[in-house]
């Protein structure tokens, strides 16, 4: 069984709202220094087999289809 | 600037409705051997200064009071 990774962000330039709303929270919890924050997702996926080239090529279809969307957020795959 | 990232991740035991909503709609979209899904958070925030001993302290402090529920959440500290 392969366990792979998968991380979705927000393109630069997006707003993200959701990531503001944190930094100002954590600024009125009293911490000083807190630059930009931003929020993405991530999806911890079993996948059977231990084909770890067709895994990955998977996940990147599965991201382009279903756990991303590419107009406006990027992915990563990571096999572990 | 130090660029950190914080994933925030279910616990094991914890049910993962919307985990298990994206491993129904994979099958569905015809992805075969896709095992568990679980879905967490990211979040990328900037720390101003060069303290990295700091930055990481401060950044688990920030997850135990916002950014994490560790009841039902693990998270983990990665600085860039």
């Amino acid at each position: 069984m392969i366990k792979a990774r998968v991380t979705v962000t927000l393109k630069n330039g997006v707003l993200d709202p959701q990531g503001k709303a944190i930094e100002h929270a954590l600024d009125g919890l009293g911490f000083e220094g807190v630059g930009q924050v931003r929020q993405g997702k991530v999806f911890d996926i079993e996948i059977e087999g231990a084909d770890k080239a067709k895994a990955e090529a998977d996940l990147k279809a599965m991201c382009d289809k279903l756990l991303a969307n590419t107009v406006i957020e990027n992915y990563s795959v990571s096999i572990t």
